[in-house]
């Protein structure tokens, strides 16, 4: 027997639909990539988006059909998210930081069928529209003014025109809530990149886990900056999540170094952030040069990749801005589990406090996990026994897009590939990708915990830990470090500084120094390039 | 084309076993019907409401049968809530304040196969059990010490030796999720009683709106009191929303006076309650007549029936404790508007601020809703165009149980039966029941503005407007009074308190005074008996 509730899907049209009837005033704030500050409205998102919607569809784009866009955090992307999805076609977001061959080769993949994006990128779409057999209408996001005399794009469109040649009433389409939403795709380190399919439904749900007090709070008070980019997990939900709960939107645009980021912070009084760790580190190496403060930022949400244990101290102790350290995946929405404190915890000592909040946090709801053996049988939740970590929900993707790279989930688990531990509370931390564990004479070394204590040396600016072959042990961890401009320290001082910090047996055999560590598109450390940069390298420690 | 997500239904079952798994150490205190206090924990929650689907399925209740609870607030009626549900059953929570008469026949209509009920609620079990042919097993909610020796009712089954004598191992099944999960009836004012039958994924979805920041804002830190019964509307789905955050809940039993309330909150340090405003006014006269104060609780959740403004300062100004007022309906399962400020209403004088809570406040997301005119077109959002209310969203119902009373839909809007008027902010104030407001020369009276100043005046406790006959106006409004025990008003100044309160012509023509103004059994104030007893009063101002 049914209930007898009434029968709506949950789709992202919902969200414009609500923002523009309950929040119609609020604000969406961009730097422009013509690099001026634009404001418009809910409301006003609400009507362009469905001028945009008839657009798209006068140009053969249909149920399904796939829309790529190349472009920064702005209003024009956010058009796209909502016109887009909204009508039934599907937004792929690329990456514009992959090498061309890649972009090439996804968007040909992806079959999209047209390709919007920022003038920043003209050059990149110039380099290799011909190469794009897929893609029908290709369209430059900015204004008549701006576009330019000849360009070797063919039939270039301008997106402002574009929105202006069609009719601001549009009906969204209603349809099944399991539609494909948006796609997005994550490179790994081997094989080709993955697309991960989402689905209306999965993104409405994400949205109503995301906002919870819980997890990234928001609510109709917030300024929100998503400092992550809206073409890396769709900017973590915050783009919907805004229309769900009727925040102000600030867009940064292209402007990602310290200084643009805390001018904007500090004068559309943003409340709260997220982004990757990479990006923090040049907005608090700004604001600490210059004596900054930070006046309206309440908290930031960092994720992406492990929060290094200085960060957060430098945010909370001397800046005030509360850090929520979140992990996710593009293959979880991205949202799995938010490090914030139960009530029994807020009594704990300072270092154990912090020591808590350098984990990943607890679940929220929706989303469950597990850590497994190699047999796949469940550890216990003791904080100290790591093994594979295992997620489920309605928000983690069942398979790849096209089934690339085969099934990424056994008995209804999706393997994410971290090594991890779950603590009595249910804190879970990361302990290493599974590919980048040191095997030590059988027992594991976490390359994150090594890399933590490294960056905390103040001549470290950035730190990997990689294995080096050893023929006793197998495995032991090496050091790779780049150090602060006009800062030096030896290989001794180095090791000598993890005395005490960590187990004996876990301290690098060995430290090398290179310029600059290698980053990959998304701004983590590409530890395949190290791997194959020292792989006949010789520790000091194996025998002659 | 589909996402590539993980199809997981949204089930009750999912919010135990996530409080289990990640907030199985959370406490569950109730004040017993028994008299004293117990603890517990999702943890033990779990295991028992697992001991309990055994219990149920081995009575033969099956899939989609009804098991009625007659309960007050506490720890086994939650248990009750998980494993009915859960188990794929219909949980069928019943008013025990309603008249016997009408119990019998709503546990006839819903067919109800067992019926779950508290030790207070025996002798009205033990006089109406015969004359109920569904209910094939009763159960007493208590222990075996508590049983009574001998009863009228037929084969009194012992609730703890039910759960002891089944085993704690049960697989929570796995279905689709508009499975009907629970009923609750609302008693109109006319007609039979009609129910409401929620699905799981009406429940879920509520679950998280409810839970969001602009709504009841509750967190892992929150200790949750509801006040609001668990047979009113699923205690406006606190208990849901406790396990999807791994709150503490705590839950006062039969004791709802004044000082047994606060007692609880200071001992189990509550942060937020949620009830209708005729529990919260003896809560108010206890903690005033004994200059008490709360300590940990920092805002309370008002719904029901409108709060009054003298209350809301009460409070706030007065006791540190913020109001949220909000609006819902049991067909809203039940919540729909929360009156949560915007960011740009902060700045409000207190004066307009204090206006503004008073309204029933603006749509979470997933409810919708409008104010439509006679000819059903929609009115202006302008705070002062009143109309009827009309609401959709996937936590309204579509129909009655079994049709009952006719399709309450109009073009997929859920008509209410209130009258509002909605703002520019998009806040809604309900102006009164369609059926309560007073037309006087064709113009409308808000019977629940003059409540409302009534209620503000020292001398009185209760107060009721209603439509009198008048041979020129048709309608003009009557007051009728109760006065608090030791204070008096005359008629007339009554009446001169009304001036420059409000529009001339809106000034009731005359005042009558009862000893008690006649509630209903959810606490709402009973008009229609009011109207029957003064059909015949004859306004002083309606000519000889």
């Amino acid at each position: 027997m049914n209930g007898l509730m009434m029968q709506q899907p949950l789709l992202i049209s919902n969200l414009l639909k609500h923002a523009e009837r309950h929040h119609g005033e609020r604000e969406i704030v961009s730097r422009r990539a013509e690099g001026d500050l634009h404001r418009t409205s809910y409301a006003e998102l609400a009507v362009r988006a469905r001028r945009l919607a008839n657009a798209i569809e006068a140009h053969g784009i249909g149920f399904g059909d796939r829309v790529a866009t190349l472009a920064w955090n702005g209003y024009r992307h956010l058009e796209l998210y909502y016109a887009v999805s909204g009508s039934g076609a599907v937004l792929h977001t690329l990456n514009p930081r992959l090498h061309p061959d890649q972009l090439t080769w996804i968007i040909e993949h992806a079959e999209d069928r047209m390709l919007c994006f920022d003038l920043s990128f003209l050059p990149l779409v110039e380099a290799i529209a011909t190469r794009l057999p897929t893609v029908k209408a290709f369209v430059l996001m900015t204004d008549r003014a701006h576009m330019p005399a000849a360009s070797k794009v063919p039939n270039l469109i301008c997106y402002e025109e574009l929105i202006e040649s069609h009719e601001p009433t549009y009906e969204w389409p209603v349809f099944d809530e399991n539609t494909a939403s948006s796609l997005c795709y994550t490179s790994g380190t081997t094989g080709n990149p993955k697309g991960a399919l989402y689905s209306h439904r999965s993104t409405l749900l994400h949205s109503f886990a995301a906002a919870l007090p819980d997890a990234l709070n928001c609510s109709a008070q917030d300024v929100i900056l998503p400092v992550v980019p809206m073409f890396h997990v769709n900017a973590w939900g915050l783009p919907y999540v805004a229309c769900l709960v009727g925040a102000k939107l600030v867009f940064p645009g292209p402007a990602l170094d310290g200084k643009s980021l805390h001018d904007l912070f500090e004068a559309e009084g943003v409340t709260v952030s997220a982004g990757v760790p990479t990006v923090w580190q040049g907005l608090l190496s700004h604001v600490e040069a210059h004596g900054l403060a930070f006046s309206t930022m309440r908290r930031t949400i960092i994720g992406g990749a492990a929060c290094p244990p200085a960060m957060l101290s430098s945010f909370q102790d001397r800046h005030d801005v509360h850090v929520i350290h979140a992990w996710g995946m593009t293959e979880l929405s991205p949202l799995g589990t938010v490090c914030v404190l139960k009530p029994h915890q807020r009594s704990l000592t300072p270092q154990d406090r912090s020591a808590l909040q350098a984990k990943q946090g607890r679940v929220v709801f929706g989303v469950d996990m597990k850590v497994v053996g190699p047999n796949g049988d469940a550890l216990p939740h003791d904080g100290k026994t790591s093994g594979d970590l295992l997620v489920r929900g309605p928000w983690v993707i069942s398979s790849y897009f096209k089934g690339e790279g085969g099934d990424p989930c056994i008995n209804g688990w999706f393997h994410t590939g971290d090594v991890a531990t779950i603590d009595a509370d249910g804190f879970m931390q990361i302990t290493d990708r599974s590919k980048d564990v040191i095997k030590s004479g059988g027992e594991w070394i976490s390359s994150i915990d090594i890399e933590n204590i490294a960056m905390a040396h103040p001549a470290v600016a950035m730190a990997a830990c990689i294995a080096a072959h050893h023929s006793k042990w197998d495995e032991r961890p090496l050091l790779v470090v780049s150090t602060r401009p006009g800062a030096s320290a030896t290989r001794e001082q180095l090791l000598s500084f993890f005395e005490g910090r960590v187990a004996k047996w876990w301290i690098p055999d060995d430290v090398v120094f290179v310029d600059a560590i290698p980053l990959g598109a998304t701004g983590k450390i590409q530890k395949n390039r190290l791997r194959d940069r020292f792989k006949l390298h010789r520790l000091p420690t194996d025998g002659p």
